[in-house]
């Protein structure tokens, strides 16, 4: 059996995403291409349910820019403190477990790499994550332990 | 940061088994302790909410300890086709994620490996063995997808 040699690491940019690439780099093989992807939810995704008729709404569109353009630096900056080529970075836009499934299918990946805090009881129905990407996946999944003291 | 050292491999005793084994010793480390835990659930558990008053439930206890001699020498013939010393091998009673969480702090496992087949919707929801251990695991959970065709 083959090594990992596809592998998608879901990051979110926080400081736990150093956590979960250095486990992704401790798995992949020597010659292993390691992608590393952030979904950005679109806002209106997250808050029509809350505010439906804010209108805030209306503003997101610039917001939203503005906003990717920071995530680009920080996954850029992480990108090159792991030595990951910048082609190998991705921003895609969308709900995170399908995106991350999508881009899993096209790309021939083998391995899944996300963080995960554990969550159980209500916080698992409501489905993490890393639950919704375990469940679906067309390849294996690694859910790293983050620990909350970290 | 260390390799994954204290591993341990939840197995069904299935043809799976294999699938799920080799992946873990792809990733162990070269002097990693992979352990092989397979959970007997009681049949009383399984079948008490379907048919709670049954007469059958008196004959249970000598039906489960045949069957845990079964399951003792197939756990025996998968350790041996797998290198995985004698000692190393596991038949615990019990719900199954429960008792590989107890086990996984028990003996300090840092990275479980489990076999799932990608369940969703209602599935999701009742819960398959592979969500029930992520959630609640104090370790980093590899999932292994296990492909219908094989």
């Amino acid at each position: 059996m083959a090594d990992y040699q596809k592998i998608l690491v879901a990051v979110d940019l926080s400081s736990e995403s150093d956590v979960v690439l250095k486990k992704a780099q401790l798995i992949a093989g020597d010659d292993a291409d390691l992608h590393l992807v952030y979904v950005q939810e679109p806002m209106d995704n997250i808050y029509v349910g809350i505010v439906p008729q804010s209108a805030a709404f209306s503003g997101l569109g610039g917001l939203e820019a503005q906003l990717r353009d920071e995530l680009k630096k920080k996954l850029a900056a992480l990108g090159e403190k792991f030595g990951v080529p910048s082609d190998h970075l991705h921003i895609l836009n969308g709900s995170p477990a399908h995106e991350i499934h999508r881009f899993a299918k096209e790309n021939d990946i083998q391995l899944i790499v996300i963080g995960t805090h554990g969550q159980k009881g209500l916080q698992l129905l409501l489905g993490s994550t890393a639950n919704s990407v375990l469940h679906g996946a067309v390849c294996d999944v690694l859910s790293v332990r983050i620990r909350a003291s970290k």
